[in-house]
C-alpha cells in the first residue's frame, strides 16, 4: 500500500543566507520496510542551526544534504509499521526521518522518545539532542565547579537554556546573552539565571565587552560557545585563568560561506584569541555531540526527573505544519525564534 | 664586602619591533644577603621569547619588566655565598637571576642545575624549562598516540627539538616546520624528524599549506602551537578529528603591541579557527610551564638519561658577554637563533 506523503528538499544550496528559495515542498510516496526497518508518521520535526551546514557542499563533520535530497532533520514520530522486533505499532519514537510528514529508517537508528518524563516534542529538545548537547558539553568539558562563573549565548535557545539551568543546579553564577529584552525576562524570572544580558543593546564587540565585564565581577571561568561572532569576541578577554570553553556551535559564522565574505569579525582576533589561550591557559574543546550518544542513557536518567518535577523548565517555539519549515528555520538562524524551534506535523494525543 | 658587577636594564618600552636602545648595560654591585638566600656568579644567561612579553605593560601571566629594572632572565650560576643550607659554595644552580653577570634571590626560587645529565648551559634549555615545556605539552596535553602525526613550528628552538625528537621516541610521524634549509636539514638529519618544511619556500599560509598537506598524507593528529601566524593559519584547516593542540607561544603575535597593527592574518582566521575546532573536535589548549613546576622531576628522571646517553641531542646558540645579550635576543625574535640561545658570562670549569 502506497501511503502518500510530503517532504522538503533542498531545492539548491545557499549563496550565503538561506532563503525561501532554497528549499521545495514536495508530494511523494513513502517507500516500502526492508528488513529490520521502521515506518513513522512524523509528529514533530525539529530546526537547528546545523541543518545550516549541511546546505553548503563545504567540508564538515557530516555529509552535505544533496541537492533535491530531503532536508535532514531530527523528528519524533510514531510508528506506524515495523519489520524489527524492538518498536511495535504506536511507539512514539525519535530519529533523522528528515523534513517530512512520514519517513522509514533503520531500526538501529530509532530510539524511544523520553515519554516517561515529558510530551514527545520534549524528545526533540530538552530531553532530545540540543539538552544532552548542553548536559555533555558544561559537564565533561566546561568541568564546573561551584562558585564560578558561567556565561551561555544563546541563553533562551534549547542548548543555552539547559546550560543555564544546570550551572544554576550545579551552585554557579549564571550570566547569559540573548537577543531581546523578553528573552533576557525570561532567562532570569523563568530559567533562574542570575543575569542576562541583551546584546541588542551594544553596538560592537567592545561595548558587549564592557557589559559582560560589569555583569560579571569574578570574571569568567566556562564560556559555553554555540554562537560564535561578537559574543565571543566579546567574551575572549574577560576569560579566567584556566578558563574551558567547550564549543557546540559558530552559527554566527554559518553564512560566511568559503569565509571569504560575511559578518566580518573584528581586526586581528585570531592573534588576540591565541594570546588569551595562551596567557589565560584556557581550554578551547570542540565536540559533535553524534560522537557521545552512548552517554545518552545517563543524560536522561539525571536530567530526566529534571523536567519532569520542573526543576528544568523548558520553552518550545512551536510552528504549524511542514510548509512552515523554512520559514522558521530562516528566522530561527536570525534570532527569531523563542525557545526551541519545532513545527507540528501531527497531533500527539497530548 | 661590595661585588662590582653588570646587568642590562629595560630602558624603555618598545613600540611595536624591539631594538637595541630598549636596553641599557650598568655598572652596578651586589646586593648583601638577607637569610636564606644565595648569590651567584652567573655562568650562562638564557634567552627566550616569552621576554618579550615583560617588556610591555599590557596585561600577561606575568608582571612587566618596569623601566630602568633589570631585564628578566633565567641563568645558571656558580653559588659564591650561601645563607641557606641548602646550597653552599660551588654549586651549580639555575634561578631567574636575569641579564646580569651576578645575582641573589631566595633560596626557595633557587634549584640544582641538572649537571648529572649534561653542562651546566643544558639546565636553561634541553633540561630546563624549553625541554621541559616540550615535555609536559607533548604528553599530558599532547596525548600522542603511536603512529600518528606531528608538527612542530620553531622546529630546531628548544621546546621543538624536545618535542619532536620525544614524538620520534613515542612512534609518532614527525613533521618540523623551520626557516632556513641548514635548519630543516638538522631537524632531519641530527634530531631524526621525518621531514621538515622550510617556511621561508613560501609565501603566504595558503602555499604553506599544500606543502604541509604533501608532508602530512594523513592529516595532522597533534599541532604543538608554539608559534601562531602562518604556521598555525596553514595548519588549522589539515588538523584530523578529535585532533589536539598544545599552545606554549604565540611568538608571531609577539610585536602586535595593541595587535591593532603588525603581522596582520588573514581574512577571518577567527571564523576559520572556531569552525576547525568545532568541525574537527579540536582541543586547544595553552599552558604556562611555571604551573607545573611540580612535574619538573618527573621530566628530568625520564628525559635527563635520554640526554646523557644521546637519545635526545640539542643545539645551542652561543653569544659571548653580557654585552652581546640584546643583539641576540633580538636575533632569535626573528628566527636568527639556531638552537637554544643562550649567553655565555663565565667559565663553566667544563
Amino acid at each position: 500500500m502506497l501511503i502518500p506523503m510530503q517532504r522538503i528538499v533542498l531545492a539548491r544550496r545557499p549563496d550565503g543566507a538561506p532563503s525561501e528559495a532554497d528549499f521545495r515542498l514536495e508530494d511523494t510516496t513513502l517507500r516500502e520496510l526492508g528488513e529490520k526497518e521502521v515506518a513513522v508518521e512524523n509528529l514533530y520535526l525539529s530546526l537547528d542551526p546545523y541543518m545550516r551546514g549541511r546546505m553548503d557542499d563545504a567540508k564538515s563533520y557530516a555529509k552535505p544534504v544533496p541537492i533535491g535530497g530531503t532536508m535532514e532533520g531530527g523528528t519524533v514520530g510514531r510508528v506506524i509499521a515495523s519489520t524489527s522486533p524492538r518498536f511495535v505499532e504506536g511507539d512514539i519514537v525519535v530519529g533523522q526521518f528528515g523534513w517530512a510528514t512520514h519517513g522509514v529508517l533503520p531500526a538501529r537508528e530509532v530510539r524511544k522518545a523520553a515519554t516517561d518524563y515529558a510530551p514527545p516534542s520534549a524528545s526533540l529538545g530538552v530531553l532530545g539532542m540540543p539538552g544532552f548537547t548542553g548536559w555533555y558539553g558544561l559537564k565533561e568539558l566546561g568541568r564546573p565547579q561551584k562558585g564560578e562563573t558561567l556565561v551561555v549565548a544563546a541563553a533562551t535557545g534549547p542548548v543555552g537554556q539547559m546550560v543555564g539551568q544546570l550551572g544554576k543546579a550545579l551552585g554557579l553564577y549564571v550570566v547569559g546573552v540573548a537577543g531581546g529584552a523578553d528573552k533576557c525576562r525570561f532567562a532570569v524570572e523563568t530559567l533562574g539565571f542570575d543575569m542576562c544580558v541583551d546584546h541588542r543593546d551594544y553596538d560592537d564587540a567592545a561595548a558587549l565587552r564592557v557589559a559582560l565585564a560589569e555583569a560579571c565581577p569574578d570574571g569568567i571561568d566556562v564560556y559555553y560557545e554555540n554562537v560564535g561572532g561578537m559574543v565571543l569576541e566579546a567574551v575572549i578577554g574577560l576569560m579566567n585563568p584556566f578558563g574551558r570553553m567547550p564549543v557546540c556551535g559558530t552559527i554566527a559564522y554559518y553564512n560566511l560561506g568559503g569565509l571569504g565574505a560575511g559578518d566580518a569579525p573584528g581586526p586581528n582576533m585570531l592573534p588576540r584569541m591565541m594570546r588569551a589561550i595562551l596567557v589565560n591557559k584556557l581550554n578551547v574543546h570542540g565536540f559533535i555531540i553524534m560522537d557521545h550518544w552512548d552517554r545518552y542513557g545517563d543524560f536522561l536518567a539525571e536530567v530526566g526527573p529534571m523536567v519532569k518535577d520542573g526543576r528544568i523548565r523548558y520553552q518550545e517555539d512551536v510552528a504549524d505544519g511542514l510548509a512552515a519549515a523554512p520559514a522558521n528555520f530562516l528566522a530561527m538562524l536570525k534570532g527569531g525564534n523563542f525557545g526551541k524551534t519545532i513545527v507540528r506535523l501531527a497531533g500527539d494525543g497530548a
